[in-house]
C-alpha cells in the first residue's frame, strides 16, 4: 500500500481557503469530516472527501487542514492503515491515546490569533459544530460556514452524486405498509406534541418508505430527505427516479388518496428551501423534531425556539424493533446465508491443501456462492477474509499487496455478510484446517466463552446492552486477556448491517434498552498481534425469557441465534467449558444441522451437507 | 410514624414567596433542595430544610411549593417511607417511574405565564441550577436567586452550625503530611495551567488538610472551604475552632514556614468575598477550578472566561486512591470491627431464643461492642437493623413504631459500620437464627454468587466499575430476579463512607476507572416485599492481578476483601455453588479465622472466638 501524493492537493486546497470566490474572508483552517449530509457510515464515491484530500480511507476520520499543517485523527482500528495510506504531509492523530490533542485543542495550539476555521455546515453534525464553535470562540478564534464544499472545488473528476433504481417492497418483506409508518409516527409526533419531523438518515427514509436503492455500496439506501407533518408528506429526491410505474404506484402518486397520506415530491436539493418555508410559516408553539445527529445546514434552518432535538428518532426506535415479517424474513436470510456458507468451507477443506486458495479468492467465493441464494442483493460490508497475522487487524479487507494463502498451518478468519430483500447478515467463523496450537485453542475458546455467555444471558426487560459486555469478556480478563472492540452491533432487516439504536459494548452512549424483537449481534474476538485473529459472530434475536420467577412482573429476555452455521469443535478445547457451555453447543448445533441440513437437502447440496453433519457431531 | 403538619409552615412559606423584605418581586414556586452548601450527602440538622418543610428526612430528596401546590421528589428506596412522613399538602413525585413529571416539566405544567422560580443559591448545584433555568427559560418563565433562605426565615428554632471540635492526623495515619497533599495537587494544577482551586467538598477539605470534626453525624468532617494558589492557601474556618494549640501547630499557623506553605485563615462566610477578591486580580489567561457540583453561588462569582469546572477534582482522585499507609489502617478497623460483630451474633445466638432482642437493641448492642474497640469515633452510618419484612425496605432504620423482635423464624439482616480513628468500615451480613426455607437459601445463594463474581472478578487495568455490576446480578437474573440498587461505593478512609469516584453501578455515570488502591464495597442483595430483605456486603480493596497472561501489557486487577465476617453457611445451598465458588467461600473463612480469631484470641474474647471456629468451618 502506497501513500497518496498530496502536496499538489494541498497547495490548491490551501489556495480555495483565500479565494473569495468561496469564502468572503480567508480562513486560517478548513475541516474535512468523514460523514455526507445524512452522517452515513459508508459513502458514495463523490462523498468520500476526506479520502480525496488525504488518502486515507477507513470508515471513521477527520482531516483539518491549516496554512501550514494538515492532520488526520482516527482510532486504534486504523492507526496502521492511515499511516501507510498518508503521506509525510499529514499528521496522524491517534484518537484514544492521552497524548493525542483534540481536534480543539490542536487548532487552538497551531492557529494564529483570531483565526476563522471553515467547514461545510452539510458534512457536519449540528452538535459537533455547537462543540467545534464554542471551543474555539473560547480562544478567540470562530467557526464560519463555507456553503461551496472546497474539496469539490479542487476534485476535478470528482463522481456524480448516484441515483440508483428505487425497490419497492411489499408487505410480504415489511410487515407494514408505508401508510401504517406514518400514522405510527405521526401518532408519536402527537403524543409528544410535535408538528413536524425532518427525517434525513437514509436507512430511516427506505425503512420508512418500504424503498430500497443502492446509491451507497453494501447499504441498500437512496439519497433523500422526508418532511412529515400530521398532513403533509414530502419526499426529496431526484425527480427522474420517480418516473417508473412500479414506484408511482407504491407511493401512490397517480391515485387519489387521503390527504394526509398524498406525497408530495421534490428535488432532493430543495429540502433547505421547503424547510425553511416549512419553519416560516409554523405557529407561535410548534415544534420541529430533528435528529441530533443531523447536518448543522438543516438543523440551523429550524429557529431554535421551535427546534426539538433528539438522539434517537421515532423511526430509529420503531425500525430497530423488528416486526413478525421482518424477523420470517431475517430467518430466511441467515438460513440461504448459511447454505452459503457451509459451502464454502466444505470447499475450503479440498482446495486450502492445494495451495491455490488466497484471501481474496476465497471472499470471492463466498460471494459467488451467496450469489446463488434467492433474493441476493450483494454484500452487507467488505468482507474481512484473513489469515494468520492479517486476522489481527480487525478491519482487514485483503488487498492484492497483503493477500495471504490459505494454508494448514494458519487460523483463517472470515467475518462476512449479504444483503438479501429478506433480510441482512454478518458472519464471523474462525477456522484451522490442519492443526491448531494448544495457545489458539485456548484462546478460541475463551471467546467461545464469552460469546455464549452472552448469548445465553437471561437478563430484565429494560437492560441496555453495555451491560451485558463484560459477560463477553469474562474468561479473557481472567486469564488477562481482552478485546479492544465492542461485543455487538444492531442490525437491519434489508438494511444498514450497523444501526442503532442498540448494542453491546463496554461504550455507553447511543444504547437503548434491548427489547424483544431488537436484533443484534454477539462478536468477541481475540487478536494476538502479528500471529492470528480470533472472533465468533452470530446475529441474535431478542427473545422473550421465561425463568423460574418473575421479579416484580417485569420480565425477562435472552437472545436466539439466527446466524445457523457450525462453530469448529476442532478450535475448542473442551476441557475449559462448563456442562452448561458445552450443552449450549451441542443444542446450537443440532439446531445448524436440523434447519440448514434440511435447506442443503432441498437445495441439493450433498457436500456441504456432509460437511455440515460431520461439524455438527456432539462434543463430550 | 405520623406524618408531619405542614399546613402552617407552607402558609408562612407562601407568605415568605411574597415577602419583599426577601425578593423584590413575588416569586410564583420556590425550590427546597436536599443539599447543603457543600453538597454533603449527610447533613447537619441546620441545613434539613426540605425535612423541616416537608417532614421526609430520606437523603435523597426535592421539595418544591408553588402556590397552590406542593411536591416532594425521591427515588424507589424512600417511596414508601416519604409517603408515610409527608402529610396530604404534599404530592409524592415518584422519580424513576414513566409517568412521574420531572421538576422542570411539573413546574411549567403548573405555573402561570411568565413565572418566577425562586432557590437558594447556595444550596443548588451550578449545573442543576443551569439546567433548571434553561428548562424554564424555554416555557417563557425564569429562575431567581433568592440570596436570603425562606425557609431559614420560617424557621424559628432553627440550629446553629455546628462547630466541633478539630482533630489534627498524623502521619501514622494519613501517610502523607498535608504539605506533601498540597504540594502534589499544585502539580496537577500546573499540569494543567489553573491557577487556582477551590476545595467545596467537605471531606476533601479533611483530607487534604489531615484533619477530622464532627459537624456532621456519621461523616467526620467540618465546615470549610478552601482556595488553593500557586504560593497562597486560604482556609474559610469558624476561627474559634482555630484557637486550640494542637490545630496551630498542626497547620503551623504559628511557625514561621515556606510562603507557599502558610496558611491564611479567615471567616466561613468570607469565603465569597475572597474569592471575588481572587477573580479580580486574575490575569487574562488564568483559569480557575472548581467542582462541577459547587454551588451555583460559589460558582458564579468566578468569571465565565476564568472558570474550569471538573467532574473529579485532583483531591476527588487522590483521595480515592489510598495510600499504604491509609489501606493499613482500614485493615486495622476492619479487624476491629470484624471482633465486634462476632461477639455481637455469638451475643445474638444466646439472647434472640429469649425474645427480648429487637432491631433497635441488638443495634445498640453493635454499637457498644464497636464502642470498646481502639481508637472508635462513632458510626460511620445509621444501622440497617431489620427483621423479616422490613429487611426488604432497602434503607431501613428501625424506629420504636416499626421496631420488630428478633426470632428464631425470620431473617435478620444488618447493615452497619463505624469510624475509627484508622479507617472507617461498612458491612453487612443477613443471618438466620432457625432454620431458613428453601426459598430463603436459594435466594441468598444467588446473592452469594453474585457477590463472589465481583470480589473474585479479575480484569483489565482501566476498567470503569459499572462494567462489573452485571456479574453481581448474573445467578439472579438467570433466575428472573434482581436488586433495585448498585453493586458498591466508594469507602473513604475515616472519611465519608460512601465516596466518589469509582463504584460499581449500572448507572454509569460518577464512575471513574478502577485502580489499585481503590476501596469500594461488593454488596448485592435481593428483596422479597413483605417478607425478607438478603443483603451480603463487604468493603474490598482493588488489588494487581497476576493471571496467566498480560495482554498488552496493561495490567489486571482484582479485589482483597477487607471485611472478615463469616458469612453464614446455614443460609447456603451448597448445591447451586461451583467448586471455585465453594472454594472462595472456603478460602475466605479461612482468612476471617486466622486473622480475626487471633484478635479475639489477644482480646480474650473467648465466645466470640468460639463462635467464629465453628462458622469457619468448610463447607462441602
Amino acid at each position: 500500500m502506497s501513500p497518496k501524493i498530496t502536496v499538489e492537493l494541498l497547495r490548491q486546497l490551501r489556495q480555495a481557503m483565500r479565494n473569495t470566490k468561496y469564502i468572503a474572508e480567508p480562513i486560517q483552517a478548513y475541516i474535512v469530516p468523514s460523514g455526507d449530509a445524512h452522517q452515513s457510515e459508508n459513502l458514495a464515491p463523490c462523498d468520500c472527501r476526506r479520502e480525496f484530500i488525504c488518502g486515507f480511507n477507513g470508515s471513521a476520520g477527520t482531516a483539518i487542514v491549516t496554512e501550514k499543517h494538515a492532520a488526520m485523527w482516527t482510532d486504534g482500528r486504523y492507526f496502521l492503515q492511515a499511516s501507510q495510506q498518508m503521506d509525510n504531509n499529514w499528521t496522524l492523530m491517534k484518537m484514544g491515546l492521552k497524548e493525542t490533542l483534540s481536534q480543539e485543542d490542536w487548532l487552538i495550539s497551531v492557529l494564529p490569533e483570531n483565526s476563522k476555521v471553515g467547514v461545510d455546515p452539510w458534512i457536519i453534525a449540528a452538535d459537533q459544530w455547537k462543540n467545534m464553535s464554542k471551543a474555539l470562540a473560547s480562544a478567540g478564534h470562530s467557526l464560519v460556514a463555507v456553503q461551496d464544499n472546497l474539496i469539490d472545488a479542487i476534485w476535478m473528476d470528482r463522481p456524480t452524486r448516484p441515483s440508483t433504481q428505487l425497490l419497492t417492497l411489499g408487505l410480504g418483506f415489511t410487515g407494514l405498509t408505508w401508510q401504517d409508518k406514518m400514522t405510527a409516527l405521526r401518532s408519536k409526533m402527537a403524543e409528544r406534541k410535535i408538528s413536524w419531523f425532518v427525517a434525513t438518515a437514509l436507512d430511516e427514509i427506505a425503512w420508512l418508505f418500504n424503498l430500497r436503492g443502492s446509491d451507497i455500496e453494501y447499504d441498500p439506501v437512496f439519497f433523500a430527505y422526508a418532511i412529515v407533518g400530521m398532513n403533509t408528506i414530502r419526499l426529496f429526491v431526484d425527480i427522474k427516479r420517480l418516473a417508473v410505474p412500479t414506484v408511482r404506484e407504491h407511493l401512490q402518486l397517480d391515485t387519489p388518496s387521503k390527504a394526509e397520506l398524498s406525497v408530495q415530491t421534490a428535488p432532493y436539493e430543495s429540502v433547505f428551501t421547503e424547510l425553511q418555508a416549512v419553519c416560516a410559516s409554523l405557529g407561535p408553539k410548534e415544534k420541529v423534531w430533528i435528529s441530533d445527529k443531523a447536518s448543522c445546514a438543516l438543523t440551523q434552518v429550524i429557529p431554535k425556539a421551535h427546534r426539538s432535538l433528539i438522539p434517537y428518532t421515532p423511526l430509529c426506535l420503531a425500525k430497530a424493533v423488528k416486526n413478525a415479517t421482518e424477523i420470517q424474513g431475517m430467518k430466511m436470510a441467515h438460513i440461504k446465508d448459511a447454505v452459503a456458507l457451509c459451502e464454502l468451507f466444505a470447499w475450503l477443506e479440498k482446495e486450502i491443501p492445494k495451495g491455490t486458495v488466497t484471501e481474496i479468492s476465497a471472499a470471492d467465493k463466498a460471494e459467488e456462492l451467496r450469489s446463488q441464494q434467492k433474493d441476493f442483493v450483494g454484500l452487507s460490508f467488505p468482507s474481512i477474509s484473513s489469515v494468520g497475522p492479517n486476522g489481527a487487524i480487525i478491519h482487514y479487507k485483503p488487498l492484492p499487496e497483503t493477500n495471504r494463502t490459505l494454508s494448514l498451518n494458519e487460523i483463517y478468519l472470515l467475518d462476512s455478510g449479504a444483503q438479501y430483500i429478506d433480510g441482512t447478515t454478518d458472519v464471523t467463523r474462525t477456522m484451522h484446517f490442519g492443526s491448531p496450537s494448544a495457545y489458539e485453542k485456548e484462546t478460541f475458546t475463551y471467546v467461545l466463552k464469552g460469546h455464549i455467555a452472552v448469548s445465553a444471558a437471561i437478563f430484565p426487560n429494560g437492560t441496555k446492552g453495555h451491560l451485558l459486555d463484560s459477560f463477553a469478556r469474562q474468561a479473557l480478563w481472567e486469564s488477562g486477556l481482552d478485546y479492544l472492540h465492542g461485543t455487538g452491533h444492531g442490525v437491519g432487516c434489508f438494511l444498514n448491517v450497523h444501526e442503532g439504536p442498540c448494542g453491546i459494548s463496554y461504550k455507553t452512549f447511543a444504547d437503548e434498552p434491548l427489547e424483544a424483537g431488537m436484533i443484534v449481534s454477539d462478536e468477541p474476538g481475540y487478536y494476538e498481534d502479528g500471529l492470528f485473529g480470533i472472533r465468533i459472530e452470530n446475529v441474535v434475536l431478542v427473545v422473550p425469557a421465561k425463568p423460574k420467577y418473575n421479579y416484580r412482573n417485569k420480565g425477562s429476555l435472552t437472545f436466539e441465534p439466527l446466524t445457523l452455521v457450525p462453530i469448529q469443535a476442532k478450535m475448542v478445547n473442551t476441557d475449559l467449558l462448563t456442562q452448561k457451555e458445552r450443552d449450549w453447543v451441542n443444542e446450537y448445533h443440532r439446531q445448524c444441522r436440523e434447519t440448514i441440513g434440511a435447506e442443503l437437502e432441498r437445495q441439493g447440496r450433498k457436500e456441504a451437507l456432509d460437511w455440515l453433519i460431520r461439524e455438527t457431531q456432539p462434543i463430550a
